[in-house]
């Protein structure tokens, strides 16, 4: 069982108890853990541009376009996660999952960030915990390519290794990607280093005022990277996702990464 | 694509748009519709009790356990959903969906409501939609027996009838019950003919103070019953899935039902 | 458990036994249960018609176009079903399944006949049933509208209820279609009439000689069809599953049904 | 599309072609492709002790227990595959699938080979093509922790890298392992180096004579192991699956192993 008490970190502050729903006696029936979360991931990036008046329609007051407009990324992603008290590890039926999501590269006050219009999820339990944080994760079918040691059967982490990546969204394929490695860089995806400015927002039931819109960064520690392998990318969007994401197809296709990337994820902060 | 504009119902009030995340430029990218949803459902509900002592402790402040104490029932239901304008009939690839729930007897002021403590459903979207309106769902792999018309593949609304309904969650069995008809009766399931009383929370991210805990009931139109079918039930809860939910565990069971079932979802109201 | 025993149906004559893999000491570990098979299934059916030399190239040698060439159906269906048993009614996590086919009207030796060319299902139990009786099931998403008693969740069963089917293969859309209904008919769709031909035929791994193809038919009996309604269709194959599927396109949509069907299948026999 | 040519394997001889089902005019439709098939997997491998008289049972004729009997092995790979071709490298969404199987130690003519008495994958693909060789594979629900290169989300290959592997099947939790790592070992484990054999069989829908069990074994080239990584292993059997995959539960746990591991299968061998 997990060790979450509803001594800290519950809400509400009279039983039943839980860090989310559902609510229960102890508090251990939260589908949520609170933070922090560790995750760990093997990730295949591509850098991609959008039209930049298309980039702007998406961003909320307070962020700008900045110095790089159009600027934008697509990123694959395996994940493994645990909290706190590392319980998850044991369940790799549970803590698992697929992400995809785009990146648009804007500024916040003159810092330059990323905001992340659109992101699926294989998993329901991080697909909440993203609205937690304001990123609007939906559900998706997720499938990368996976770095292989031995044989035919996948890629290696070497020049030539081929990497796909694929999203689809309810039977409709939604996205295609692949990375042909060169070699090892020593930059790292500028995308992939700068705070994610989300916004906090969740539709208001009982017209009691709450889900006013705020734009948050997460408090994010203990970011490590791999060796980052560089290469050709290939990227397409297919028109089954509607008009609005339509406008974030790529107008140019940049390079391709792959590498992997741990963080731990603390709580949240106003922007 | 879905008609919902930023005219109406729209959250924020400058753009991007969305009833829900993901927010963008016409809003038309919300993982959700707003309000009506339109619900139409196959239903094998099991009345059983709990300790109400049990019970009590999952109730919030403003909930008392009222005239039947322990009183609980365990639901099964194949949905298929579509807002306002219907469009969703035409994808049933998202617009059905399995549920099972426990329901618990209570009171709020003098009248008998009942508290959802668990939910589980197979389907993102109504997932989190049920986090809107404070119904705790997770996520699980919910069957159930299909009445049919001809032939030995399935049972018949009829006496001798059999149906059952199973719950798995990450892939453990948590729930198994059984309905064997008897005849068809006047009486409908009592605990499916009151309001739900649900918590509106959510995890406080950016420690904006939002999402303290407000007990709602959703505001609930055009309900309409089909003949229900009553019969001896079987229930099993299996030991899965905590300590928490082991306390709801069945002293009793009761009487079982198969029914048709709809209504229309308008919004929640303060309790 | 499955009343299986090593006494019957066999296979091998030793142990460890069992009518299919896996093989086990009393032969119940078996994935198939020996047939009869009991079928009760909720049907969507849209006639239409393909180019009559692609059928032609999909018939093999004992088979012929007939009276009607091109004629041709797209078949939704969701299926529960048991053994002589029953056993399997128990437990609706296994026994239903979703399926989509597609059929072509053609003859053996005078006689109407239809040939399955494709068929897709959503369980593996099925699935492998199917290859034993050589038809050519493979893995796909199956999803289509029920028919729905109360609300506007659904469609009904009476004039104007539009009902929908779709199928996804790997994660990509392949055919949708709709059928507008009329009213009821009492001429049975033609194609769901006659039996099928299929072609037993195993790839032979140690080149024993086995799986030479042989033209079979099933023996079917307790064949039942509910009220037939018919109406309106609209019928789409999307260009996802390579050259050859695309030569079985419709060239022309005719009719629509949608009615509840149920059979037992008995054995094969040889044509 | 695949290269695969009605001139090559291909069933029948005339038209529609195909080396498996389905037949068609070009025999692309093929479901599976014809050896040789690359493999390229992560392996946790637990070896455990099962009462030879039950191990016994499980051997057909031609097979008997050998120099250790009792000898088993519980095995969780996840895998990613490509034919000859290698052109299922370009769709991560179907050629990666997750396994999980018990293997019994025994002998042929004196000669070591394992004895897979059960398996499980989640993909159709690897299930019908095990079908072929006469491997039992059923469908299950693998997942198996990954190791990870960076953070606290998943485990080192160090020395403490705790690995885990889970089966569930038709919602039911069936198996669970978990192996701690002490070192790097130069032995590998027995049962992953011998050859496996396998009964070909399959019912006798047509009562043709086809499907007489035959005791064969694949033939495998360019076999590798990565490093070979040791430590202490724990297994649980639960009783979700019936009395004889019960008689194999272990009666003692022996060493773990986490390993890479990649082989060519290029055809079948009477024994």
């Amino acid at each position: 069982m997990l060790s979450t008490s509803h001594d800290r970190n519950a809400v509400p502050s009279t039983g039943p108890f839980g860090y989310s729903l559902p609510l229960s006696p102890s508090g251990q029936a939260s589908m949520l853990t609170p933070p922090p979360w560790h995750f760990s991931g093997e990730v295949i990036m591509v850098e991609y541009r959008v039209d930049p008046a298309a980039a702007a329609r998406f961003l909320p007051p307070g962020l700008t376009l900045g110095a790089d407009p159009g600027a934008a990324a697509a990123v694959f992603a395996e994940w493994q996660w645990c909290s706190a008290s590392g319980e998850e590890l044991a369940e790799p039926a549970s803590n698992q999952f697929a992400e995809f999501l785009v990146l648009i590269g804007c500024e916040r006050e003159g810092v330059p960030v990323a905001r992340c219009p659109y992101a699926w999820v294989d998993q329901v339990v991080p697909l909440v915990r993203g609205w937690v944080q304001g990123m609007p994760k939906q559900f998706g079918v997720v499938h990368q390519s996976r770095a292989t040691a031995v044989g035919r059967g996948g890629p290696r982490l070497a020049p030539g290794g081929r990497f796909h990546g694929s999203l689809s969204v309810n039977g409709r394929r939604a996205v295609e990607a692949a990375v042909t490695l060169n070699g090892r860089t020593d930059a790292k995806p500028f995308l992939h280093t700068v705070p994610l400015a989300h916004t906090l927002v969740f539709p208001d039931w009982a017209s009691t005022g709450a889900g006013r819109p705020t734009l948050v960064a997460s408090e994010v520690t203990d970011v490590e990277f791999s060796d980052v392998w560089k290469g050709e990318a290939e990227l397409r969007f297919l028109d089954v996702l509607g008009e609005d994401f339509a406008e974030l197809f790529p107008v140019e296709t940049g390079d391709g990464y792959v590498f992997s990337y741990s963080e731990t994820l603390c709580g949240g902060r106003i922007l």
